[in-house]
């Protein structure tokens, strides 16, 4: 469960599954083009401890905004989380943020809690104005369908998306003494994907959505501190296109029901003060964290293949996690894996370029199992038909090992297709 | 002339246009798989006094290995220049360093010079031994072609194209108290291009090779110093995708002939202490190098669309880079660029994770003379039918004023388009 290697013990999503303390829904308001569901709400009576993290993007949409402010001004507590897609109310100036505002005071009067308890996010076209209207229209049938089923949470998952073509859902529980504590999460995010998350700043535009919701107890400074760990390992471990998004999201709710309460644990002194609840509740926040990302990166636009980047031998965990991201968004090594052509030359070019030190005469990689690259030349154990044949499978996993440290990092992209091409130059976007 | 931004004045190549004192060949050896010219030369007799600048990639081909070695055992002179395409001598080991000097030994024998006198260069497929057979069995053929005509210089131009689709050539000459001096480049290069020429440690993959020729007369120090200054507002200007190749060489060869000698000018003072020559020559090189540039952008594989960025208003010119680079590297603007549509909170979120500092608020974009974002929001001047026409055009010009600083900066990208895509994931690339 701690290995974010292995596929995670993530459950099929089950009504016994969703976290207690929450209710859910979802409904038409009119702002896809499409006329699907667009509008969707999460609730918790009562209010739910909150930790959120923010794009680092300094082009940052009103709802990020306004979302960072209410989380100050409630002591991070939620009450309603209210998400609409098909506009990502950015680039909109002060109209813009004014326009969240009077959608979560709407809400907070519908939904009968203060307004800084409502959280609010966008995703979809930049640079229109969030048409409130069809929004606050909307508000009392969401009332009317809220719910605490997995078909809710499953409805509120689908009416998050945009390009994705398939809603993202993910959950796990685990036992302490006999009580059953639970997380669940739904995640969009299709194109726009290299979240670069971060606890202080906000920033905003218009991809990665994910909202994660435990029954667990947790003070808000513990909430955050567990967050921003296994954020780190999961989504700011993606990228599909390289293009950090102006909305990215990712919030936790604690509603607490559950009566387990998570300590936390001090970083310094790593797992030795951790207490097992907390042990427990790391890995199984990890692992949906991790399928949600994973999630993602399989429904990349136009993605034929999703490829594990298994990166050994860095001076550093930073250095090893920077040839990471130079491979995943270099356009050469993407098209070639599009082709499944064993191209390793362009792979060594972008280690080249990472910025970090290496030597190249100890450079090895690897496809699969199958060794491409020794010692930063072709291998003599390279098997030109085995390699292709390998890189026809939609799942690589691709090895380096820079042969000069320690420093490891693990990190999952896509593809460049011509299928991405063609979604992303359609005028109609 | 020194404006960069104009269509620099460079005439059709004449033969009254080749610098005096050089001789030029290409012939065919068998390493292209396509059976074209593939083998070249340019010799100086007596010896030019060269410069040079090379990738910073820290993966470097043998031949840039070689070739810097040279520079530094000949006092920087160069006598043959020998290039070859179809092969780019780069992740070979020490077999790769050998078969570069074994080349540059045999040419030193048959055109009778010191090895350290011959510079090498490679490009093509990455991880192939080079065959070096077939290049010293091209030598004597090769030397029996060599002539100083425009037609020479062009047959070498064409003999070191890859996937370009034309041979890229720049003139032009200044006289100096009725003596003229001449200037002529010529360039191959169209995918793998983001070059990041430094003059100090060498770097090598597969390609953009540049080789400038004058019969002005140099100390190295100068010429080297003109090049660098030269290829930041030229070469380090320009991307197709980002991708900094392993090969990059840029090499000006000064044959002295034209008996004008160039003094250089102490950049600290400025223009100040210039002579009058010197600062002929510097509009010169960069009229050159700039054409060459643009050349090579406008080669770029698939490209569609043709991108000048003009940054102005950053706190500093490294900002206004660094917003330029970004906006060039990101696939949904690039592909927003190909499907022609005027899609500006790409632009937006580009500049937000350019990582400098910027205020949302003050950023005006405009594509030509038409304004698409004020302060940051939708332009209340947009026109979206103009917009779209004005994007079908080739050449665009996007301007964005980041309305903080007074840091500028001119950069020529281009699309992504499906065709990039198929030329990069054929199997047989």
């Amino acid at each position: 469960m701690t290995d974010s290697s292995s596929a995670p013990p993530v459950s099929p999503l089950t009504d016994d599954q969703v976290p207690r303390g929450f209710s859910f829904s979802a409904v038409r308001a009119g702002i896809k083009a499409s006329g699907n569901p667009d509008v969707a709400c999460a609730v918790a009576v009562p209010a739910a401890v909150a930790a959120a993290m923010f794009t680092s993007n300094k082009v940052i949409a009103a709802p990020l905004i306004v979302g960072q402010r209410h989380l100050e001004r409630s002591h991070h507590h939620v009450s309603v989380v209210l998400v609409n897609a098909g506009n990502a109310n950015c680039a909109t100036g002060e109209a813009g943020i004014t326009a969240s505002q009077q959608c979560c005071a709407s809400a907070a009067a519908l939904f009968d809690c203060d307004a800084h308890a409502v959280f609010p996010s966008s995703t979809g076209i930049i640079g229109v104005p969030l048409p409130v209207e069809k929004l606050t229209a909307a508000l009392p049938s969401l009332h009317a369908a809220l719910g605490s089923s997995a078909a809710h949470l499953q409805q509120m998952a689908g009416a998050i998306m945009t390009t994705d073509t398939r809603a993202k859902l993910a959950a796990t529980s685990f036992d302490v003494e006999g009580v059953t504590v639970r997380i669940a999460g739904i995640a969009k995010g299709a194109g726009m994907i290299h979240p670069q998350l971060q606890s202080a700043p906000p920033a905003l535009h218009a991809t990665m959505l994910v909202y994660l919701f435990t029954d667990a107890a947790l003070e808000p400074a513990v909430a955050q501190d567990l967050l921003h760990h296994a954020a780190e390992s999961s989504f700011n471990r993606i990228s599909i296109d390289g293009d950090t998004s102006t909305n990215d999201t990712l919030l936790l709710l604690a509603s607490g029901v559950s009566g387990v309460v998570i300590e936390g644990h001090d970083h310094e002194t790593a797992n030795t003060k951790a207490d097992r609840a907390t042990k427990l509740f790391c890995a199984a926040l990890e692992s949906v964290c991790t399928s949600l990302a994973k999630q993602i990166v399989q429904d990349g636009e136009g993605v034929e293949h999703v490829v594990e980047l298994v990166i050994g031998g860095a001076l550093t965990d930073a250095d090893a996690l920077r040839v990471a991201r130079s491979i995943a968004h270099s356009p050469l090594v993407k098209t070639a894996w599009a082709g499944c052509d064993p191209n390793w030359g362009r792979i060594l070019a972008a280690i080249g370029y990472a910025g970090v030190a290496i030597d190249p005469t100890r450079i090895n990689i690897s496809f699969g199992a199958l060794e491409i690259c020794h010692q930063g030349c072709l291998s003599p154990r390279f098997n030109e038909a085995a390699t292709h044949d390998y890189l026809k499978q939609r799942d690589l996993t691709i090895h380096v090992d820079l042969g000069v440290g320690q420093g490891v990092c693990r990190f999952w992209t896509t593809d460049l297709t011509a299928e991405y091409v063609r979604i992303n130059s359609d005028y109609s976007t």
